[in-house]
């Protein structure tokens, strides 16, 4: 493990001062151009120096001839030319002294043939002047906290807290919307394309030492150095849970009209040992992928694994009281004092039991208030989860009924569901115990927006929240094996 | 099975001419105001009668007294009142000559004590007067075809085919807007309570006779007819697939809480065995359930389980690769006329293997027509899964770039996106092999919503995709083998 993420070869091409841009232009359209309109768009704060054989602005910025004009070398050079003309630009900007790049063409090592010499010709070049490369073939780097996103699409949401190291830069570039929706983001992720010089092991160093990284998110098709992977995951693992998601690349369609049943040959139960000896969770699909490092990066570790479900809604609450059961969290009965509790809160059709069953509450406010509040306070109770189900037309009716004037609902409507979001914040920190939710709404409706902009996890589907619960369990007790047997280092966990 | 659903005693209750409510008053926030709510809100067609004690209005109808001062025996009566006062409402129902109730009220057999003997009361008035009834301590009936729903919740979204019996309330009238946001919906729903008159195998026969019905969801706690419920399912299962959802009710709990490993004892294998029999296939969560259906409901069954992936981004491609693999569907190599025409088509740096991977195209618009086309053209080929990323924000920026004014962009961009989702109707429609998508965008976004609203499915996860087609198949097979051995009734299938 580094001491600090200085010391990382990937640090200057993560929080770069500077940029030399190559293969950008006036034309939208092009790939390099969009690339540098995405760097511009979320406000980079240092030099960009665009380098263009004719044209003397790009994008608003001075252009230069030849990367030995600019005033200075600087930190990273972003490629995004022709996979013949990257040699040679890659040999002079080493002869400018600048050490650090992410080289984005394509045609290279995965095309075969004489990109297979190119990508050698490449790596031999970088050796000489002691330069360091991300890619080919790759889309860069998001480092929302530096303000840096290299990547095809504009950066959505707010800096967060899942690093990232992809062999897919779809699935960094892609996820800035389905992230934001959930009001999650990344603290920094990498493409890392071919692997010919830096690869997936520097990531994890990297994002191992990260002081915005809470948990590591990996989606994998092939590991090539796999000792050196399982090193450096283990070496994480105790202080930063680490989740995959593994493809199998380009094998997998092969394998998958090889085998009838389904059932995946070798390759996959290889890299199940992989992760297992690493004490890395594994993910089984992108969307599991991120609610797990939802729970991981942004829960705390529950104390224990007895749940009490919260709800209104009786098969809303069995559903979630099944997806826990499958997930081997426990239901415990609530204790005596809170039951006493619960008396004077709860009418008389409701059920106590583990769901407790509200049914129908005369004020609506107690489920985000007294209620939750008893529940976090039985000393049965590991983790809290409620159902939420906040319909803002029924909010609305109910205030149009109370004689609110018409022209004030909508923003009383809007007062009222912020009041409820900022009441379960105030649970969620007075407590020690976890607090999630799980909702069949839209994530886009104002009420679940409001929980999920304050921190409140929400999940759109009980078995998922039960997963991500699951996970911080597998993770606790992975942590708890790893901390107390190191002697064990290479064998299984 | 019946020769016409009008066989059916459940037939006047999801298609009444006329309606008895029993409970509702001018007071919004009292349950039963809400149901007659929903109900006027819908644009029911027929008549309805509140009987209330002292309002000569009730939410701009004329009240009754009695029910015995009605102009007509209505097709059904609503009761959302007291328990103590439904016998006695009941009976005066029967005396009306009312032989159909949906009987909402709480406080019965599900209370214990006092509510057991009041429930007998009811069933044994009820059958003295011949009155067939839902409930009680239920929600009603959606029929949107009908413009009835009787629930808590104001119905959403057009008419659709899924038909559900549900023994929770909530999962048919919190999965309206659910349904909406997929572009699907019930063709009728049944809130099936505590069962005291009719239950679910009654649902089920009904579902299985309705028109609009095409595919039928079961939200399942606990069976009390066993046989019947077999019986019932596999004599429909053949022409209409069922998917179950079953959570094990209150039992669940303590299951789970005896259980540290969360393996879920007898019953749930008690139930897998009565599903198998039945020939339904099991979902595993409220998400897939709705999944299965949409798949089940809307989609033809493929001739084979040889499945194309259609993609411009790796890393989605190859998850979706993944998610087919483990659903035990197949990824053949494409043929080698396939190969040719795809020479012309796409850029050299794009990969021909499944999943095929255009990377960057020069005319966007070929994602959407030539190139699908040529995939489902494939002789090896039963079903095309493409995914999709249409980002309104590059679709902008390139129509800015080609110069169209700002004023005219958002326009022509929905114009565009619209083209794009008519382009892939058309394909659907004039293909006889299945058309999938899978996106991570919202489906909320634009272009999603385009193609949901036009029929095109767009599952927002590979995973689930994969899953929905294994269940076509699963389908697919099941009615095969019942079709063929229907002397093996009562065995296994």
């Amino acid at each position: 493990m580094l001491e600090s993420i200085k010391e990382s070869p990937l640090y200057p091409i993560a929080n770069p001062k500077s940029i030399a841009f190559f293969g950008a232009s006036n034309r939208i359209t092009s790939m390099g151009t969009n690339l540098l309109a995405s760097i511009q768009a979320l406000g980079f704060e240092g030099a960009i120096y665009p380098v263009h054989p004719s044209e003397k602005q790009v994008r608003n910025l001075k252009a230069y001839r030849s990367v030995l004009d600019l005033p200075e070398a600087a930190d990273l050079a972003v490629l995004v030319l022709p996979a013949r003309l990257v040699p040679q630009t890659v040999e002079e900007c080493g002869k400018k002294g600048i050490n650090r790049a992410i080289i984005v063409s394509g045609g290279f090592k995965e095309v075969g043939g004489e990109g297979v010499d190119l990508e050698q010709q490449l790596k031999e070049i970088a050796d000489k002047y002691g330069i360091r490369f991300l890619g080919p073939n790759c889309i860069g780097v998001a480092n929302p906290h530096h303000k840096l996103n290299t990547t095809f699409l504009p950066h959505e949401g707010a800096p967060g807290y899942i690093g990232m190291a992809s062999q897919s830069g779809s699935l960094v570039t892609q996820m800035f919307n389905y992230l934001s929706r959930y009001s999650l983001g990344f603290s920094t992720a990498f493409s890392v394309g071919n692997e010919a010089n830096m690869d997936i092991v520097d990531c994890l160093e990297y994002l191992g030492a990260c002081p915005h990284t809470r948990v590591i998110a990996l989606y994998i098709e092939d590991i090539k150095r796999g000792r050196a992977f399982v090193d450096m995951a283990r070496s994480i693992v105790p202080h930063k849970p680490i989740v995959a998601l593994y493809v199998g690349g380009s094998d997998t369609g092969k394998r998958a009209s090889l085998s009838h049943t389904g059932a995946m040959a070798g390759p996959d139960l290889l890299y199940e040992g992989i992760f297992r000896q690493s004490g890395i969770i594994r993910a089984q699909s992108v969307t599991e992928l991120f609610d797990l490092c939802w729970a991981l990066g942004g829960l705390p570790i529950p104390r224990g694994r007895r749940v009490v479900i919260q709800t209104h809604s009786g098969g809303p609450g069995a559903a979630a009281a099944d997806a826990c059961g499958r997930a081997g969290l426990e239901l415990p009965p609530l204790s005596s004092e809170t039951l006493e509790k619960l008396d004077s809160l709860l009418p008389r059709t409701s059920s106590r039991n583990n769901p407790v069953d509200l049914t129908f509450i005369k004020d609506p406010l107690q489920y985000f208030t007294d209620i939750p509040k008893v529940l976090l306070e039985d000393s049965n109770v590991d983790i809290l989860l409620v159902y939420f189900l906040t319909v803002a037309k029924v909010v609305r009716r109910a205030l149009e009924h109370m004689g609110i004037p018409e022209d004030q609902i909508p923003e009383q409507s809007s007062k009222l569901m912020d009041e409820q979001c900022e009441s379960v914040v105030r649970l969620m920190n007075n407590s020690d115990k976890l607090f999630v939710g799980y909702t069949y709404r839209s994530l886009e409706d104002h009420f679940t927006q409001g929980l999920l902009q304050r921190g409140v996890p929400v999940f759109p589907e009980a078995a998922r929240a039960a997963r991500a619960l699951q996970a911080l369990l597998q993770y606790s007790d992975l942590r708890n094996k790893m901390l107390d047997g190191p002697a064990r280092k290479t064998e299984e966990i």
